[in-house]
């Protein structure tokens, strides 16, 4: 009876009973608002104090391949980057709502495995996921918003506080996610690698964790502006410049390197280990604190078993620097070599 | 200096300058929630009472075409399909968070025209786009996440209210969408239509406007049950069936259809009007209300400028039927035939 004036690829059958097992599969985690209920056009929420909402994608081909990440991984990481987004305003992690674009070769067992991916990431952080949506899509991608919590909006922290005189830290290592994505990229050279090494470098790619714990416990210690280190260090510290309208140099010589990253450098591509540093997907945290707060802010990582490096500081000037041990400096931002390097 | 051991693919390099642009152009708009301020790495709010928060996504070759929708068009319908489902659930709207997924063929002016479409649809919803991502994409997609708000968490109108006795009511009209569809794919045998009829069956389809005020007048006015029709009456009607545990009747014949749709379908496809009508992309409203809460509702929308049509009635079986006036039934699933149609 039903008759559909569609070209053949438009507006796909909705696939119910596939939507109603995605929903089963994300059902699992926790929440820090108080969840009323999930409807069928919205889930509802009653939050108390402030709020922080971001929205973040990743697309096959542009952000990850298929053929060297699994389902689950591709699951796991569109959540755990828009996660990380949550973590450098100091939030506490809480709901999240997924899309997923689903190409026609990605099965339904691949499907739920990314949905179990998902779930996964959810539940170590502690987020419930209260919305899915599923649509046809030439291409698998993702696209997350997720919502964060804080008891008052000055408890969050922006990126444009810096202030002359504060260092900059960074928690963990860099280098690891680039690492990782060249072992993956080159299975044949990357198993001369040590096994536990070049395992942990491709974990760092494909799972990464987003600094939820350390990103709150930064807050508390009185960073005063905080990012992510997605787009790369030189980006990142760019944008943190900008934002707080000050000048940023990082002494490239104290930013700790993830193990392994210097013998992938060395060996699989030949060049200079800090290089792979500045090429983002660390998901790492980088702040500025006043001098005074860092040896409190150190031990506070440190609890949470993460180091936490003071990689530069805060002057008068305008923009991000990059100085190299020889006192030269680096170009600050990745992005205008990466599109030359296309 | 920096390397990034990308395939060439991979990490396209974030465009700074138009993500800035882009954020321009959304930044229009009002929020019902008191915005503390746009983060960087996320947006900060401080809502009251209970939000209702949905995602949604579309897709080209999927929902739209390029070459017969213009960017704005692609842009106003994006966040209008999202705005739908709040409508849906009787809230006010507030904000928005849009992913844009580019294609290389997508020009920066036209990504910016998309922009102003999202604007615009913002704008006359009374909703703060919130947040903005730019990614590259094998081809133009959105995903938009939409937060509504509400007093109590019990003003809101779930899907699941539905009881034996109620009558089904549907705002507006059905099949334009559907029609201008047509009229869109047949240029040549759509300019014989009139032209007034052929431009507001377009704009159906073009230019959606989601039913927000009239979906929060039926919420006082008593209504049970609610959702939007955007898979079309019968599937969307099985779905509001299957949450209350009911069963529903819709008399075809009561089923009011947009003006030109009768000649669409006569002259453009030779199938019977009501066809269309099970099209979906409408937006319109289907609710279940007290049957002696009608009449005042009906009174509430036409306020608004709004006709309320009783189309069914909440019986106690399962499912939903629709009743042609031959007496026969129709098949309640528009997904299926079409699903054997492609």
């Amino acid at each position: 009876m039903a008759y559909m004036p569609r070209e053949p690829e438009m507006r796909r059958s909705p696939e119910f009973e596939l939507i109603a097992a995605i929903r089963g599969r994300l059902a699992a985690g926790g929440s820090s608002a108080q969840v009323i209920g999930i409807g069928d056009d919205a889930a509802v929420t009653v939050p108390r104090g402030a709020t922080v909402t971001s929205i973040d994608a990743l697309v096959e081909g542009v952000h990850f391949q298929r053929r060297w990440s699994p389902p689950a991984a591709i699951g796991h990481k569109a959540l755990a980057a828009a996660l990380s987004d949550l973590a450098a305003m100091g939030a506490r992690a809480g709901e999240a709502y997924v899309w997923l674009g689903r190409p026609e070769d990605l099965d339904r067992e691949q499907v739920l495995e990314l949905c179990d991916g998902i779930s996964a990431c959810a539940r170590q952080a502690g987020v419930a996921v209260l919305g899915g949506d599923l649509t046809a899509a030439p291409a698998l991608a993702l696209c997350v918003t997720v919502v964060g919590h804080a008891a008052r909006p000055s408890d969050l922290i922006g990126r444009d506080g810096a202030a002359a005189g504060e260092v900059i830290c960074l928690t963990g290592e860099l280098g690891g996610a680039a690492a990782g994505l060249i072992a993956l990229q080159r299975p044949e050279p990357a198993a001369a690698l040590p096994e536990a090494e070049r395992q942990a470098l491709i974990e760092r790619q494909l799972w990464p964790r987003p600094r939820l714990a350390e990103g709150a416990a930064l807050a508390r210690s009185g960073a005063t502006a905080m990012l992510d280190i997605s787009d790369g260090l030189g980006a990142d510290a760019e944008q943190l410049a900008a934002a707080s309208a000050v000048g940023i140099e990082i002494e490239t010589a104290r930013v700790p390197l993830a193990s392994g990253v210097e013998r992938v450098a060395e060996t699989l591509v030949g060049r200079d280990a800090f290089e792979l540093a500045l090429g983002g997907e660390d998901y790492e945290l980088l702040c500025a604190l006043p001098r005074e707060r860092l040896q409190a802010a150190v031990a506070a990582l440190s609890e949470l078993g993460c180091p936490l490096t003071e990689v530069g500081a805060v002057g008068a000037g305008r923009g991000a620097r990059l100085r190299l041990p020889s006192g030269a400096e680096a170009a600050p931002l990745g992005h205008d070599h990466l599109a030359r390097g296309r």
